[in-house]
């Protein structure tokens, strides 16, 4: 496994990379989520290279910016083993060169949710996922369905584009006790650590109503609201059931399914968790 | 030399071609200055696609777009001996799916001269140019220098996004009276056409000035206006002289040379030209 920092040494090393090239996207921090990602793609592929880099275009805001966990160290040792062909780890001044003023604007599915919460951040994803598919140029590149709008914006990205790459989305993993996992459950204090497993309970009661028959979506995101008011340390940003291609919030749950999501507040530190409803 | 439409049936093509591919986008209608453009490229690669799409992002002014020439089979059989091994000429549909909704701003350099002129044109250069170049997947693409913002517009585009690509600009072919190439020119009546090589005319009044010792931008704008206020026929809507690579307008041309541009209209056809000055 070898560890590169500049677009020239990782555009050199693409070109003796085995085809087909798997590609996965993090800012570091990693953790199993990542991990399962970078294994699903060393499966799929013949060489696999995964970037660190915490991207100051997608965020909105600067603290969280300036706290996100740095940890490129123990990233590498733990890429060790997992399939990781080459870690490509630039710096900021590496990507954003002074001079750049070309922006990217996915449209619709970029706008509710993370988008009406974040101003700006998908537009700082789509640039820079778009520059490292152009540096990193992969047949397949791997997000994790954690950030499932994300997913939502990148396939239409690539789509509408015709980005030669295939975008694969994997499951969310979870801790035993069923929250999400998420670089930013480090920040968390050790009381909010306790209470965030709310977020995923929440999730789960929308996922068992449905299951008992309900479509109503305002009904749904009623059961999710009382469930997150019932732990007074979690604070609710949106609750969401929308139509899983245009993110489109819903009124009732049809045959293309649901996505079901929500962002809450832990203290200063904000977590985000979905899932997926599809008719049986 | 195949002729396809699809973008599948490209990808398919384009997996099988010599490398490195070089690439000529254009909306047809071809004459010499695009031939030279495939001749150059036919040089410096080992396989050469030329893309033939009148692409209705571009066009501000529908009635430009309506009238535009598509003259297709003239176009393919021109490519006939020119060193063109593919021709891409997709429908409309094929390249804007029901549903896209991203855009791409590529910031100041896209704002003055054709960009204040044709509201819109540049995003959707940059769009289609984008697209065409992840089906087609070139190491080379070639553009004249005729559209001369359009290549800085690009080459902001190809940087910004990292893109694996050389942008390669070709000097303006020229008819024997001066008049750059244009699929314009076949549009003007026969009296516009013997009056447009003042265009050219008024390009080169600022060049002899500068050859002659003239630095000053406003002194070689006015230069210019007085060549094209001498032939009635012609209506100018800007006369430039400007930074190279930001576009700025100038004071004074300096160590870095100038763009010098104007566009004028010919009763309702409108033509652009350049040169560029450089500091001996």
């Amino acid at each position: 496994m070898k560890v590169v920092r500049t677009i020239a040494e990782m555009r050199a090393i693409r070109a003796g990379l085995a085809a087909p090239v798997g590609f996965v996207p993090t800012m570091g921090a990693l953790h199993e989520g990542h991990l399962s990602l970078v294994r699903l793609a060393a499966r799929e592929c013949g060489a696999v290279v995964v970037s660190i880099f915490v991207n100051p275009t997608q965020f909105n805001d600067k603290v969280d910016f300036a706290r996100y966990p740095r940890t490129l160290e123990s990233d590498v040792a733990m890429l060790k083993g997992s399939g990781c062909t080459v870690v490509f780890a630039p710096e900021a001044g590496e990507i954003y060169a002074v001079g750049a003023s070309t922006s990217i604007d996915v449209g619709a599915v970029a706008q509710p949710l993370e988008g009406a919460m974040r101003p700006g951040h998908f537009a700082g994803v789509a640039l820079v996922v778009t520059k490292l598919l152009n540096i990193v140029q992969p047949a397949r590149a791997y997000f994790g369905q954690k950030d499932a709008q994300q997913v939502v914006v990148i396939r239409r990205l690539a789509c509408d584009l015709d980005m030669p790459v295939e975008i694969v989305a994997a499951p969310t993993v979870r801790e035993a006790d069923g929250l999400a996992m998420s670089s930013r459950n480090a920040l968390l204090t050790p009381q909010d650590r306790a209470a965030a497993p709310v977020v995923a309970r929440a999730l789960n009661a929308a996922h068992e109503a449905f299951g008992q028959g309900e479509r109503d979506a305002t009904r749904l995101r009623a059961r999710m609201t009382a469930v997150l008011a019932g732990e007074p340390r979690a604070q609710s940003e949106y609750v969401s059931v929308a139509d899983p291609d245009t993110l489109a919030e819903l009124e009732r749950v049809g045959s293309a399914g649901a996505l079901v999501s929500l962002a809450a507040r832990f203290g200063t530190i904000r977590l985000i968790d979905n899932i997926l409803l599809t008719a049986a």
